[in-house]
C-alpha cells in the first residue's frame, strides 16, 4: 500500500493537521516510460504553505483531494523507463507519498557517493541552489561587501551565509533564537548575527552589527525586519527576495512602510528570484556547492522527522523556525 | 546685479514662498580658468524638493542661505577659460541666480542651431536622459510589451511614453487631468492613459488599459498609484523607480501594502536610478533623442513662467502638477 497525505482544506492563517488528510492507496504501477520510486526522505519547505492557498502564485495551488506537492529522493524500484535503472536514486518532485510513478520529467539522479543522499534536498539539491543562485547571480556580492541574510539559520540562508564568506564577504546573520545565533556564528562563520524575538531594535542591532552599511540583502522573512535592513543600505545595494515567510500565514495583507523611495535614493536593486531561473546553470552551481561541501567550506545540519505520518507536523515546526537545519521527512530505509 | 534665490528655511509638507528669499548680489567677476554665465532658462523639477530637505538624500541639501540648486542654460558672457567663448551657450547646474561663474565643471556646450536652447533642459537634457536611460538600460522592454508610465504628462513622464512606442511597445500613462490625458492620448502617441484625480479604483482602471498585463512600470509618483500597477505586473516585470513625487511633500512616512511578496511572486526586478550612473552614455543618449526631436517622433511642450521672482510659485505649480509640459522659468532673454 501506498500511504499518502493529502490537502484536505485550505488554511486560513497557519495551517492545522485538518488540512491534511492521510490516506491508503494501492502501490501504483509504472507504465511503458515510467519508472516506480521508494520515497527515502521528503523535504518539507517554506514555499509549500503558498501552494495550500487558492490563488495562483508563481506556480498552480494544490487541488484539494491532491497529494501535498513536495521534494522527495528515493530508490528506483522497478523500471520500465530507458534512462532509469532499479536501484538508481532519485530526487523529483514526487510528493508526500511513499511511492511514486514517474516519467523522467524534472527529475535527477543522485550519487550516493558523493554525499548522503538526503543533502539532495538540502545543501545539494533545491535550497543550495537557491542560495547559490540568488546570492551570486541575483546579488552579485564582491568582496569585502556586507552581506546580511535573514532567516540565516534556515535551509537556504544557512547557505548563503556560508557562500558570502567563500567570495570574501562580511555576513551578518538574522535568526529566530539563541542557539541558532550560536550556530551560524561559531560552526557557519558568519560575522555577526542576532536573535529577532529578543531584540527590539532591529535598525539598532543592524547598524552595531553592519558598520559600514548594508551592500547586499538575502530576504527570506520580509516584514519588520526587512524594514530595517532596508533603512540601513548602501548606495546600489543589491537585494534579492527569496522568502516572505512572516507574511505567509498572515490572513489580510500586511501594511509596511513605503520602501520604493529608500530605493531610489540608493538607486538599490530588488529582484525577487526563483531557482528554476537558472534552470540552465544547475550543474555549474552543483559543481561549486560539491566542492565546497567536500572541502568542509560549506556545512549542513539536517533535522529529519520519522514516518509520512509526521510530514505534516514538521511542515508545522519548519514555518514556526522549530527545526535545526533543513527539514526533512524520513519516509522509508530504502 | 544678480539676483538670486536662496534657501530661507527648511519645509515641513508642502513648500511655501517663506522657505525662499530673493537677494540682490553685486554680478560676480570670473577668475583665471572661469567664465561668467548670463542665465537664458532655468529648471524647476520634482528632485528639488529633496533637496530642501534637511537630510541627505543621493545629494547633500541646499545649505540655508545658499543659492538654490537648478540647471540653467546660458549663454558665456565673459571667458577666462581656454574651452569656453563668449557667446557659446551652456548648460550646468548654476542655480536660482540671474548669473553664475563656472569653472566648466559639470557643464556641457549647447548647439543653438540644432534645437531651442531650453531643450538643453528638456527633452535634450536632464528629463529626457532620464526617460532616455530609465526605459531602455533599466526597464529594457521588448517590442510588444506594456509599458505602464506614471507622472505620465510630466518632463520625463511624457517623453518615456514616446520612447516606449519608438520600441514598439504599448504605453500606457496614468495623469492628474483630462487636458494631459487628452494630449498624451492624442498628441504624443499613448495608447490608453486615464486621470487618477477622477478614477477611483485604479486598479480596474488600468486593468482596462493593460488586457495583456504591466510588463515595465516607470514609476515617477509612488503611493497607491503604484500600489494598483504592482498588483498587475506580468512575471519578469521591470520597474524603475524614477520618482516619488506623491511622497515628497509628507510630513511623516507613509505606510502601503508590502509589495515585496508581489516581487518574489513575480520575479520582478524594482530598481531605482538616477540618471548621472549613466554618464558615460550621454553621448548616445542625446544622439538618439535629437535624431527623434528632429524626426518629429519625440515631442515635447514648455510651461515657461517669466522672471526668477517666479522662480518659487513655478516650482510649487510643478510640484502639484499645474505645469503644462516641462517647466521652466524664463530669467533673461539672452
Amino acid at each position: 500500500m501506498n500511504k499518502q497525505i493529502l490537502l484536505a482544506s485550505r488554511p486560513t492563517g497557519f495551517p492545522e493537521e485538518s488540512n491534511f488528510q492521510l490516506v491508503e492507496k494501492p502501490l501504483p504501477r509504472p507504465g511503458e516510460g515510467e519508472f516506480l520510486v521508494g520515497a527515502s526522505y521528503l523535504s518539507v519547505d517554506p514555499y509549500m504553505r503558498g501552494r495550500m492557498n487558492a490563488a495562483r502564485s508563481y506556480a498552480d495551488p494544490v487541488k484539494i483531494g491532491d497529494v501535498m506537492t513536495g521534494g522527495v529522493v528515493g530508490k528506483v524500484l522497478e523500471s520500465r523507463h530507458a534512462s532509469y535503472a532499479a536501484g538508481e536514486y532519485v530526487v523529483g518532485q514526487f510528493g508526500w507519498q511513499q511511492y511514486a510513478v514517474s516519467n523522467g520529467a524534472g527529475v535527477r539522479k543522485v550519487d550516493p557517493s558523493v554525499a548522503p543522499i538526503s543533502t539532495s534536498l538540502g545543501v545539494l539539491g533545491m535550497p543550495g541552489l537557491t542560495a547559490y543562485f540568488g546570492l551570486l547571480e541575483v546579488c552579485t556580492p564582491k568582496a569585502g561587501e556586507t552581506v546580511v541574510v535573514s532567516g540565516a539559520a534556515g535551509a537556504v540562508g544557512s547557505y548563503v551565509g556560508q557562500i558570502a564568506k567563500i567570495k570574501g564577504c562580511r555576513a551578518v546573520g538574522i535568526a529566530g533564537d539563541d542557539e541558532k545565533v550560536q550556530w551560524i556564528k561559531n560552526e557557519l562563520g558568519y560575522d555577526a548575527a542576532f536573535n529577532y524575538k529578543t531584540e527590539t531594535d532591529y535598525r539598532a542591532a543592524l547598524k552595531a552589527r553592519c558598520p559600514n552599511g548594508i551592500d547586499v540583502y538575502f530576504d527570506n522573512v520580509g516584514g519588520p525586519i526587512t524594514d530595517a535592513v532596508f533603512s540601513l543600505i548602501n548606495s546600489r545595494a543589491r537585494i534579492g527576495i527569496c522568502g516572505q515567510i512572516a507574511l505567509y500565514n498572515l490572513e489580510k495583507p500586511d501594511m509596511g512602510p513605503r520602501l520604493l523611495q529608500q530605493i531610489l535614493v540608493k538607486q538599490a536593486k530588488v529582484e525577487g528570484f526563483l531557482v528554476f531561473q537558472f534552470a540552465s546553470l544547475i550543474g555549474m552551481g552543483l559543481r561549486d556547492l560539491t566542492e565546497w561541501v567536500k572541502s568542509g567550506q560549506l556545512k549542513y545540519r539536517e533535522d529529519i522527522a520519522e514516518g509520512i505520518e509526521n510530514a505534516p507536523r514538521a511542515f508545522f515546526s519548519m514555518l514556526r523556525g522549530g527545526n535545526r537545519g533543513k527539514q526533512l521527512v524520513r519516509i522509508s530505509e530504502l
